[in-house]
């Protein structure tokens, strides 16, 4: 079994290996029975057990037969057809444009059959959001579902808790957001049919792990991967997903360009637990030849058709990239920085026309709803540096995805909206608040932002800032910066730094907003660091191997993994041990106190005034 | 001449490279003709210039002559002599058991003569405190070289910016800060005077390139080194030093324990550049063979009065640790986690007396006053886990720091004040408006906090984000968290990784404030970033050798870094690319429209009307 050495090329693996001493578990369903909500149980050296969350699907489940050339089990099949209002169809032609050729012969070559399905849709007059059901009163499966994970099982340590520790728990400054004790599926759909949180589920993405995006949930993060420039297995395309939710992907953008996009697509969607994001624009782009001037409504419609029939969970639309805007870019210090923006300015100034995306933003709700893709709707100028955060075009775009959330709303299609990119910190909170007011609450979705820009090599960090700033008040989901950001691509140890980095960032955003399923797990890690129990310290945290490399450099032994101290202070002094003597004075202290107000007691009730009282 | 590769144990090298396209510059006084501040040039390809901030001392100057066995240069020296006030005499006798041992042979075998200097103290009834000149209206030459050197020649760059720009760049929040446009030499005193910084500056540390720490100043950062466990060479323990200012460190803590710590601080002082911190405590522990019961005050004094005539600039004196604040610390998670605080608590409890830090108070002045040794009020009952945040403890601790800020300023003795710690964000706040309060506005100096517990191995991510955020609040200095932290000691890379990311948060911090020497080299960056001058973008980055090698990563060869495009896009399709055609379009639509309008107004002159305006 692979061990998470970087993946070598010829080697065709997966990693498989479940976290360190860590079990799957699963939770069945209660209204829809036959849902068993996957999530990662810690065994810790005292007999405790700690859940915590788990985006890593059946990867890390040892019992799953898993042949990533025939794909995941469909377990989501049955709740889609169980609905009764989805058909099975033939399905758009695949072209060979579709992966870059013009010659059928090398387009088809990276196919693979077995993971061809018949696309299902809506049947003519129906519509299979969640939003459209969820404003039906229904409760999905994937409703009940979400509801199930994001609970974590916390009802059974919350009854551990002393009132105090939960309440002090539970302290935090949420900003308006609202997360109850227990969420409840009647909760989860409630959110949904109020356009504050959405369900990226594609109804041909059967292989699904529902989640849930919304900031009354838990923060959520993106990660994004491509294609590799050289044609690839299918086993290393699919193990930089595997890779990438392992460490906490909640959902995944694939943002491949270039050759062979189509299988690539179909590689990862059919192994894929988590939600899969594209931005169709640049497949539409590849499709003419990288001439953004090229580009037609007519090529961009099939590429949705195209991506919706595969299984993409969200798309990133560029609809807000007005021409009236696109001016007000001009004088930028860094002008148009996202690819998806600068494609549809192009367009707009090269043919002087108002975008497609926005003048054709009805027929695409129109195919969204027929597959329920939700929207991702893009910031397509996002400012590229600090000096440009927070300006004209920014906001003037944020206006126009607020008018466009309308409209998909009509149509019970779900919406988020991307943001940026890079705002100093004190310029972050305004953005979570004109994006709630712009866009009535739909989620949020930033990339970062960033908080500075002169450490490049480490955009992680200064992005990693911002997401967890933006994230306390209010967005529901970060996408990753990994420290190649602006310099080069990522590989497999950047991947990971990024996801750890805004897995940890969106966790300090749930505690701050006094998330009540978020603390614990700090909690029991600092008992972990308290009592010594290094096995357990690792393995309770977001990176248990990097964790037990870095002991291990300056404390090898084993043996060093139990003993009372650490290489900070040594074996002579320890700061923590000294705590025990600490509790016992408190004590000795507490019970020389209560003896003497006890004797004091019994002399007042003699007459006496002999002692007097010692407690302030 | 050393590269950035791990320092090999026998080498004994010193790094000594300046940092890439970066030429040391030198500023001279106004009031005092003598002083010459270090700045760093960075030369762009365009031709421009940016200077920056440096903290690497004479090392990057390749011009300096530079012996770690005879130490840098004693420029202070006159300044100090100068004043009148001191008086040179032979100082305590240096014993075996400051190096830790009993036998004279092995203590003195570490002992560098050229390295021992004769010490200054005050005269009789003399104070010279850089708080005392300036209570007295004195500007010092301290005081004019950091005016000079806050101002990092801002004023020239200052007038080449539009008052749009100007105005972009200074708006920030800055929650009460004040730092004016042009930091004059008697702004720095005035601040001084009223204890809201301080200059961390010893009589007899004259190797020092004076700095501030206060919250109207640039925020600093501190890096904490240590000892090596096995008895190595000048060169390897300064060289930890010279590698910790090269990549930011504003000031460095030396917290070696065990063995020859003596002699080892005798190697950093004389060849530092930046103030040195200590914790005497560790070292009178040391003296007491570790069994912190018996603690005495006279060999507490005695260690005092050794490292203040060795040169120390603060102490860390953890006074505020009272006997009646231990207990509050029984239920906590995490008990005492500082080890000062935890060497205090156990020394109260066992002889169930108060601290006798505190109560000697006024006799550690006495002797911070002879030397101008700076205050760091250490929390010792900091929290060591997010459950602890903001207890009774601590901030019982932090209002007996102010009461105890009165006494010092009383003996006109610089203070700051250190803070937690793990705090998570929605508490951070509260932890800077408190010290603010309960500390009379003397500056604040944290660790971290940390905004989670959940990371260990990334924890200098964690309290990177609670660092910048702190900072933005108005905390004065930063200390760094490395990747090691709670797990093991840090090699030199994970020094780095740590000041790099404390730097960004630092930066990070001063931009959201609105400070107006901060935002320029985000915008240069940027520029350069935009203008695809990969080599400025580097160079101009808090880490050029990292971005660097990113970048060369993907795209190797030396002409991709003029290559108008990245390996983000690649060269076919570019979204900076197309910013130039949005220029174009920009310049023609406002030269049509312009055109437009005279048309319209040639044609009212001329009484008609067909044109109507198109400008909003």
């Amino acid at each position: 079994m692979a061990k998470n050495d970087p993946i070598e090329l010829n080697k065709h693996t997966i990693t498989r290996d479940p976290l360190p001493a860590s079990k799957k578990i699963y939770i069945e369903g209660d209204i829809h029975k036959d849902i068993r909500v996957p999530m990662r149980e810690i065994a810790l050296t005292n007999g405790d057990k700690v859940t915590v969350y788990d985006t890593s699907g059946p990867y890390t489940d040892p019992t799953a037969e898993i042949n990533v050339r025939k794909g995941l089990a469909e377990t989501r099949r049955d709740w889609v057809l169980a609905r009764g209002d989805v058909e099975e169809y033939e399905g758009r032609e695949i072209k060979a444009i579709d992966n870059g050729y013009t010659d059928d012969d090398k387009a088809f070559a990276t196919h693979n059959p077995d993971l061809q399905r018949k696309p299902l849709r809506a049947k003519a007059g129906q519509n299979v959001t969640q939003l459209h059901y969820a404003r039906q009163g229904i409760i999905t499966p994937e409703m009940e579902y979400i509801a199930i994970r994001e609970n974590q099982r916390r009802q059974e340590w919350q009854e551990t808790l002393s009132s105090e520790e939960r309440e002090a728990r539970l302290k935090g400054n949420s900003f308006g957001a609202n997360t109850p004790d227990e969420i409840t599926p009647e909760f989860v759909r409630k959110e949904i049919a109020e356009g504050r949180a959405i369900i990226p589920a594609n109804i041909n993405h059967t292989e699904l792990e529902p989640m849930i995006i919304g900031r009354n949930f838990l923060v959520k993060i993106n990660a994004n991967i491509g294609n590799s420039a050289v044609t690839s297995s299918i086993e290393e395309e699919v193990e930089k997903l595997v890779w990438g939710i392992r460490w906490g992907g909640d959902t995944v953008m694939d943002l491949s360009t270039g050759k062979n996009i189509h299988a690539t697509r179909d590689y990862i969607l059919r192994n894929s637990p988590v939600p899969i994001g594209t931005v169709p624009i640049y497949q539409a782009l590849e499709k003419v030849n990288g001439v953004a001037e090229d580009l037609t409504w007519e090529v961009f419609r099939d590429t949705l058709i195209e991506q919706a029939e595969q299984g993409v969970d969200y798309f990133t639309i560029h609809a807000g990239v007005l021409l009236r805007y696109v001016p007000l870019t001009a004088n930028r210090v860094t002008g148009i920085v996202s690819r998806g923006g600068s494609i549809m300015a192009k367009w707009c100034i090269a043919h002087h026309k108002e975008n497609f995306l926005y003048t054709h933003f009805e027929e695409i709700c129109e195919i969204m709803k027929a597959y329920d893709v939700s929207f991702s709707l893009g910031d397509g100028l996002r400012p590229g540096s600090l000096a440009d955060a927070n300006d004209e075009a920014q906001f003037g775009e944020l206006e126009t995805l607020g008018e466009l959330t309308k409209i998909a709303w009509k149509h019970d299609v779900q919406v988020m909206i991307e943001g940026p990119g890079h705002v100093p910190m004190h310029m972050i909170k305004d953005n979570m608040e004109k994006q709630l007011e712009a866009c009535d609450e739909a989620p949020f979705y930033t990339l970062g932002p960033l908080t500075t820009d002169i450490a490049p090599g480490y955009d992680h960090i200064t992005s990693g800032i911002g997401a967890a700033m933006i994230g306390w008040y209010g967005c529901a989901m970060l996408c990753y910066v990994t420290p190649k950001e602006h310099l080069g691509l990522p590989n497999r140890d950047d991947v990971k730094e990024g996801i750890i980095t805004y897995k940890l960032a969106a966790h300090a955003a749930d505690v701050a907003k006094g998330h009540p399923g978020a603390r614990y797990r700090d909690d029991e890690l600092s008992k972990a660091r308290f009592d010594f129990r290094w096995e357990d310290q690792f393995n309770l945290g977001l990176d248990p191997d990097t964790a037990r490399e870095y002991h291990d450099e300056t404390l090898p032994k084993d043996s060093a993994k139990v003993a009372h101290f650490c290489s900070m202070c040594g074996p002579k002094f320890c700061s923590m041990r000294i705590s025990q003597d600490v509790r016992d004075y408190a004590a000795e202290k507490e019970k020389i106190e209560a003896g003497m107000k006890e004797k004091s007691e019994e002399f007042k009730k003699q007459g006496g005034e002999i002692y007097v009282e010692l407690t302030e």
